[in-house]
């Protein structure tokens, strides 16, 4: 079986607020998304989330989001490219800072929230992030979701991409993910959740809401850590993979 | 004349919010502290204020200061050591990524406002920001006020520092500055200001406000850039130290 | 001649950083609409901006905004209705505190920015700040773009509402602004400035983009004190509408 | 025995990020002091506290802080008595109208963290904030440390005064609490806090560490309710005080 990430997003704290099971599942996941202080996340969060990862050999990645701690950058806002493209070198030296007084090399980028869903879909902005990413070190790995916007700026720029998948969301017959309005948008099941990763992997499709198989690139599984039934699922899924 | 190094605060503004003259005090200057967006400054203003201090060939420093925007980081807020190493390492990350970006190098680290007074004589505060600094890249120069707490924790974590004076403030016969509270805090005369910086280069010493001659070093002398007045006096000293 | 409104947005300086030329302007409108932190303005600001606001008999309503400093409020964020209408009761209590605590008593309420022209168009988000508005206080006056869903949810809710008028922007043949994007949106000329104004006062209509004269409600004029040129159209307009 | 008021800090969430089991310590406290934006809370936060405060018939104050989320208001801040005043009448001001588009009626006001420490032994920042709460409405009751400078400036400024006192916090000879930094500051027995209590309310003194008996005035007690340990306590408090 071909090997896939699995990332979770972390360091989401921020001051006495404190949010995610991260330290558990850092046993399970290849990669770590480190919130970067925009959205959530402060500089001793980053720090020990840093320190932590690399404890355990979990790869880091800069997750920057818009500046929003109150609506943990999961709203919309209007930004120019050239405000996207200063937002996210902000945030990626920030975190990068703290990789490498820790003797590491940061990963990947992955944009959070809605930057992550207005790139999916916003050629524009999308480029912007991509530079933004290529401009700080060429060597970065940018995560986007699987066939986006985001995913084919950073081939235009040079970068390799991580096209991402969902085990607990169903996709439609273009591919694109089912919205989350929509009925059948999530999968509660556990074994359709596995299925869907493990034929995404080994056949390179994925059976649409509308009964179709369609193809999909999955270089990297985005999984949950916030609560016991997602670490649950994180433990099958990783062992699943022969991770 | 030994060579002196003259250094302004810079990029201070904030969203809508404009202030200093940083195009043109860029011209007399040979350093710049920029702000990193914790006490003043955002992305974008640090993307252009980079942009423009490396066409003009100034050296870039990183200016760290409290997480309070509001108080423009000149109110001393609680912090302990570990948040203090933390604080510095997210901001001078956050600039360095900006400087790299566009084919630069950052020169030096210099604390801002609250957190420069706090540093110099404080020196448990100070060596958890020159660790940080020594942390990020021990390259990196540490702007601390001269003699004081901050620039001796540089030393001892192998950072070359600058000891900073100013051309209008008077000093004590210990050499500290004559606290602010005190009459005879600033000097308003502009010759007078010019020539205990040339007594500082030339002579090394200052006169106190008591009439002796006191040692001092000066590697860099802090100059303001916000109004008429200011530019007009760094005009003449920047003639003046022959730069 | 009938007697109209001339308001203006004041308090919109935030910590050291200083805009507007409040103390001014102030002699030459007879409302002001002060912000109240989100967007711009802070509990000092405010103290002080209420203050010389009463002392010159001007009348003060609130002008609340998205917490979106760094965006000075004119970016859009997504929010919901219940969140709108907790945002607007926050911000007018807080500045309501400031005009008791002077002896005066809040007179209007009008939202800013981003919030203002998303309420003009959007009737949910229109009714949220209306009912947050009449729940604080039903005598409120609310202020909002000439025949919008704003003034139409106020209607609604039973409160007095002041439709809103430009004298330097262009309307189109159905009542609306022209938008900011086309050419013709803006009147750089002051006398046609002023004839528009006065069109909208005695005869109730104003001429579009298209040469329609077309029917127009026009309480309160807004206008702009943020520089030379602001101020002298200022004066202008208040000697012409015999305020 | 003498009817006293228990009071807790709620509404201490603040946007995604859950703090406090606020809606099970309402079933048990006589008071609330909720947070108002500026170290923690929203104004979503507020909206549902104020509400399931009222309908449990638990008197509201408001819990004014320095603004510092990342703190949690906990860090000293230097602030001037002009800026605090306004720092408190901006906070009950918002609060206020929260309580009163519910219906209700605010009841008291209480500083939280840094600045009710500072307000303790600083008369002139006491004398700030009893002038501010005094400004926006002399009916309402000012909560301090007992017998500490901010109750005194309080009763200067002719308010209603509730004198605090802890079950958890042991007292020294001169009737202040022990510093948190010496050995037997906190009472860890539930029985010796609950005893500490009792006869603070019955006999008007507290045992000291160092074993006199201290006269010490007792109208509320703080408790917590944030974890299974602190509402088995005050559940315990609950019932053995009658209430």
């Amino acid at each position: 079986m071909r090997k896939i990430d699995l990332n979770c997003d972390l360091g989401e704290s921020f001051g006495i607020y404190q949010i995610g099971r991260d330290n558990e599942i850092l046993n399970y996941i290849t990669s770590a998304n480190i919130a970067c202080g925009f959205h959530a996340g402060d500089p001793n969060v980053m720090q020990r989330t840093v320190a932590v990862a690399m404890e355990k050999n979990v790869q880091i990645g800069a997750h920057p989001g818009f500046q929003d701690i109150a609506g943990f950058g999961r709203r919309q806002i209007e930004i120019s490219p050239n405000e996207a493209y200063n937002l996210v070198i902000y945030q990626i030296g920030a975190l990068k800072a703290f990789v490498e007084v820790e003797g590491g090399k940061l990963h990947h980028v992955k944009p959070h929230g809605a930057l992550y869903n207005m790139a999916a879909s916003n050629s524009i902005l999308a480029e912007a992030i991509a530079k933004a990413v290529r401009d700080v070190d060429q060597s970065l790995i940018l995560y986007g979701l699987a066939d986006s916007e985001l995913t084919k700026a950073g081939e235009t720029y040079g970068l390799q991409v991580f096209h991402e998948v969902f085990a607990d969301r169903t996709y439609q017959a273009d591919g694109m993910l089912t919205p989350r309005s929509a009925s059948h948008a999530i999968i509660t099941d556990e074994n359709e959740a596995l299925n869907q990763i493990l034929m995404m992997i080994n056949e390179g499709t994925v059976k649409s809401v509308e009964g179709t198989h369609v193809p999909i690139k999955a270089d990297t599984v985005c999984i949950h850590g916030d609560n016991d039934h997602a670490l649950a699922f994180a433990v099958k899924l990783h062992k699943a993979l022969g991770l």
